[in-house]
């Protein structure tokens, strides 16, 4: 049997779960709805235990909710989702972001990291410009099996909580910021280069990555309960 | 008492290793050969587990000679160090490599993830320009903990194994090749943006940066036997 | 008799087929619907075999209509043409893409191809996350005359498979991605480090390039039948 | 059997030539003379036609003569091979270049192709700045199965010879001039959006792979007489 | 006297006719339409010999219909002016462009170069990919007091004409083309280092600059007949 | 008690002005209006002096209106405020800007020192094109205790202006320009190379930034009159 | 009288201490020997208060000890200097460097801003991997009437003191670091867009600039004990 | 007649000097010092006035040496050049540089320019940062046929320059500075973008190009006295 399915359009990897423990999941730009509404059809017929919809759009949002009734979503963080047979949860990712606007990308990390069977906890807003604001997350971070830095800008801190905790240290630059912000690639450069050790980075934006590597890593050193 | 020592020109930070389970290391680029020297004498003195200098030329690595005599190094990769207490070895690091170039990289990451307490197993030239040659390492890439991957120029490996593991893969991009690789950007460009979800990335030739998280993750996953 | 035609506005190289085996085309950006259509008719009554329009919005697509009734088109590859005069085809191109979202820049190349006088082959979503999706592939890029690799982000396809056959390879990069994909341009370096030898390169989202030197090779290199 | 041999530092592609018409070549930057021996050696002993080692310094090279007292080599080319069983010839591959300080990568490519088993006729320095130097090219240009066009600087040639030509045209951009040349990049720029369609581009300096595809178009096109 | 007019929001430079021959015109971007009105108003108080609004959108056209009856306009170009005492015509420009999307540049150097009292030739479409179609320019380029040469993509057209005219040639690279194309970025770098001596360039897409300059140029170096 | 508020999506820093005596301000770019409005409130309950939103369109302005209703705003420059209680003022800023185009940015950094209590006097549009336009800001120049310059393009201004005063200059370099002017990044590199010492520089197009350091600096040194 | 002294291949700015209070400085790079010395002879004759040579080579530092007998140096961050008439310190500039390979730059800024007549105190090694070395230096933070932060790699330490201290904060990125450092223009573009507000920033390894502003923003602020 | 002569690895182009009233040069850098020498004794036989040798080490200085002994030569600028038949000098050109260090390139600039047969004026270091410096120089601005501006850094002085004169403005952007100064591109960037109208720009430390379009310039306009 082909471990794939080949829809003319798209060869649907939907070996991917058993393979690597991560369900192959949509990056809706660049798709037409119908596109997105097939590859889904085919993960869901091929027993996907979810199906997750990024960057998506309106209508491809309104694609995913054509596949199934119980498909969830958020608009603000263009994301739809299918959660069919979820894992249970092992192991904790803590998220810390550097402000209000990087919420989206959060999201996209949460919503991804528990979908593989984890579990999460997010402290918005805790920018270095005022230190302080980490306090509350300090506990929450020590006892994680893997942290995520969700920050733009000049992502400085990923660089302070790389150099508090003891747990490996995933950071998502975001596209927050305008001028020498270029985009995000400032944070990204950033963060490559952050004065922590212990720190690797995912693309700007790519709370999708993000998820994925965290919840790989916490569910592998976590506990079950 | 402070949890740091402060030698004027540095403040060590002695408790690094105790907060964070990684000793400070001393990257050796823009210090004199008597700051690496005192830098190395302060985090003994500190009682740390081991002492890595990376980046270090001649001077550099002879200044961790005169520290102590059991220093160990390999010139080619620009490395000395010192091994006292190696916290006995948890879970396994897989590291592949592109080509024949990046071994210094290869050699600066295993150091550092065997100085922290983990198994490394490394296959070296694996790149995908002759596929094949990753088939031998089939075996090592699935039954790690984390994996590795060293890469330069288009760093294609990365996608490839990233697409094949259910562990969490590390990317150390090498700034091998000319041209349009512009000293391993090219490579690092190309990781972050992987068709493989879970695959994060390090700094350009810092396998310093891979060693230390890798062991990390592996250490918090895997089993001491 | 002068070898091109003088439109006032634009020079049309009418002998361009005569020279080299393809007519000019129209690149519709930048151009007004009037003159695309004024060049189409140029190129026509320079008994050109075929006419055609690339990165044709609705506008540019329906005054190639106005030129002939027979004119076809596909939306979203942005395309339109007219086939007059189409050389007996000669050889084979196979074109392997990456993802879904590589699908206009093939069709782009595709309709290039088959329009200056060969087979053409596809194989979509092809892409290494998942490698074992290439392998309904192999035949055709093994007795291909000539590979085209149409891929996005990393790219890496272009390396697998230029490690895999023995015919010259065309590398497309595409604008498909986000943050370090950087529009293309981290595909299109990738793609010129390969670490495959053989694999040259046009530029980003270029299908009209590709298609016109891979037919170009195919036709000297294959059989007519 | 495995297809390729395991050194250790190095999985030697053996099987390459049988696979893809051309045996692995040795990129000396990165690697050691004893390495390039070593690897030099594992290609005669797995019966390659030939052995090409590029970016060669004059340790690199003494490590080829090591291997074979038949060596040859081109010092300012920073080549050297040893040529077993080259193919009989077919096919022709033209090569102009832009000016004299492109000599090196001409070489280089000429060297890959002639190896390969194609014949190489080269026109130096026809520069568009003096565009008449072209003419003796003509026919040379007209004849050939493929083309190379060498070039630094702002690489116009690539352009007017891609306007004057059937065959298929590799551009190779070369790190020549200063300032905004940027080591080449600007020339590679330049070429990937030549306004003359079917030129296809390899990386800067890149004379090895522009060599290696042009021997394949030129044999698969040409006779062999 | 003071040589400016102070409107507050602007200092007009109603001296700068005077002082440079050339009156200060009016870049409409980032102006509202009420400063685009008010500055020009400005400047015909000011006894301008002309006005000149460039990059100007419908909005600002209008705002100077309404300051003269007189004005002229050209929606393309995004260019509206009024002509009032425009001195008599002396010496030659030729304008040479590579293809037809070209054109606003074109047109913005030409009315620039018009008021400040020069004569204008226009080559249209003259791109070296069909290099005989620059046959029927040859006699302006050489008769020309100052040739302007816009191209974009690779703008092999400046290196070409530089190299066969003995005038002073003047680049403007224009923003036409996509991917590598960079917005224009390449074209401007191309003309930059282009092989042929004697050829200095304006900013992207910047007709009003290379129109002042020539007309400079060629008024110095012209008759008045 | 803790010295921020804890809204969910936010910790709103109430201890700011406290702790450096000048409150938070919100960027309102990537955040709703529901977000804006609610760390507004924060502030204010908080007891801030002064409430400012940036880069504020027209929903974020509004959002600020119904906080309170003695809001104002500045449509063009995407400013909105709320001043309750503005220190006394000290020192005096002097602004110069380039040109019309600048006025957004001019009008934020000075909304921002007079928020923050000093006294602003701005001369817009005294760009050195035309450098007898700067001589009716001399005095204000020469009496400020700290000078911002506002510029785009080639930010030539602030090396002529760093070059006349001994106080402090702030340049703020803005993304007006085209082509070659990258989005205000050539502005951005040309003041940090400023031939003048004494210049410092902010993001570009940073108002915000600019009056937040230049009324510290005005302050400090300046007297209360 | 000229406010310059003509050395033909120089216009040494001898009024430059009285019009804005800092003597002009010579940067060597670029310059030989002999125009150091000759610049240096004329600044003194021209009176000036102190003579400082940056970016001095052995050279260059030499030259200067031929002028005067009390030149003093400072060979690792290349300076060299005269102190004849320094003003009576007045203010406070604190400085808190990321590492210990900041030295150099600290000390340029330090050297300049005590001839400028300030007193300097510094922090080096503060780095925020290891927060808690910020401790020491909190009072001097406080207390000082300008704060410089010298980082190099992600330079997150000036976000942090951006965010703790009321006084004016500079920013010097540093060149320290390797691959995404990019030179320190990862570092530059980091400071640029640190989420503190109140942070201007100079160009790379420019301690001279540095110390340039903060001695005239502090010794406008500070009292003269 | 062929119009070039073929030295096999150059085809010296000995009727530019007939087309274009310059002679070809000799851009030493990437040639052999017996390439040079070829070149250059090609040149004087096929009758060139002049033979200039630009970017020359000792060694390709030796060589032309060797050509003839009445070669002249300066080791700063790397030039050496042989003039045979200058024409009567027509015209004025005045260069004005920025700083001390540009004068290298000033120098390249002065020899082309006289070499072509025209008058030079130089009038060195006086850039912007005091502005007064350049006062010196107005009169020769005003009277020049074409003025050059040779300045690295911010490279301002092409602004406050091209605000002043009536003449045609040549930019010469140096690669003077560091950090930010990126080798020149800051510049060269800043004059693109230049407010000043007027000004064109050759390629980063290019004298030889900017000597070459000015003497054509300035004999155009000028008169013979």
């Amino acid at each position: 049997m082909t471990p794939f399915l080949d829809l003319g359009f798209a060869r649907v990897d939907t070996h991917r779960e058993l393979r690597q423990g991560a369900p192959e999941a949509i990056l809706a730009e660049g798709k037409t709805p119908e596109e997105v509404e097939a590859i889904a059809r085919a993960l869901l017929e091929g027993d996907a235990g979810s199906v997750l919809v990024t960057r998506a759009d309106e209508a491809a949002r309104a694609a995913l909710r054509r596949v199934a009734p119980d498909a969830e979503e958020d608009a603000r963080a263009r994301l739809a989702w299918i959660a069919r047979r979820v894992p249970a949860a092992r192991g904790l990712v803590t998220i810390v972001s550097g402000g209000t606007s990087d919420a989206p990308v959060v999201m996209e990390a949460r919503v991804r990291a528990e979908l593989l069977g984890t579990r999460v906890v997010v402290h918005a807003d805790a920018g270095v410009a005022g230190i302080h604001r980490l306090a509350p997350a300090l506990e929450d971070l020590r006892r994680a099996d893997c942290v995520v830095v969700v920050a733009g800008q000049d992502a400085a801190l990923a660089s302070v909580v790389g150099g508090l905790v003891a747990a490996p240290v995933i950071g998502v630059p975001t596209s927050t910021g305008y001028g020498a912000a270029l985009s995000g690639m400032t944070a990204l450069l950033s963060m490559l280069v952050s004065c922590a050790a212990g720190v690797a980075v995912v693309n700007i934006d790519d709370g999708f990555g993000a998820g994925t590597i965290a919840a790989r890593i916490a569910r592998a050193a976590g506990s079950g309960e």
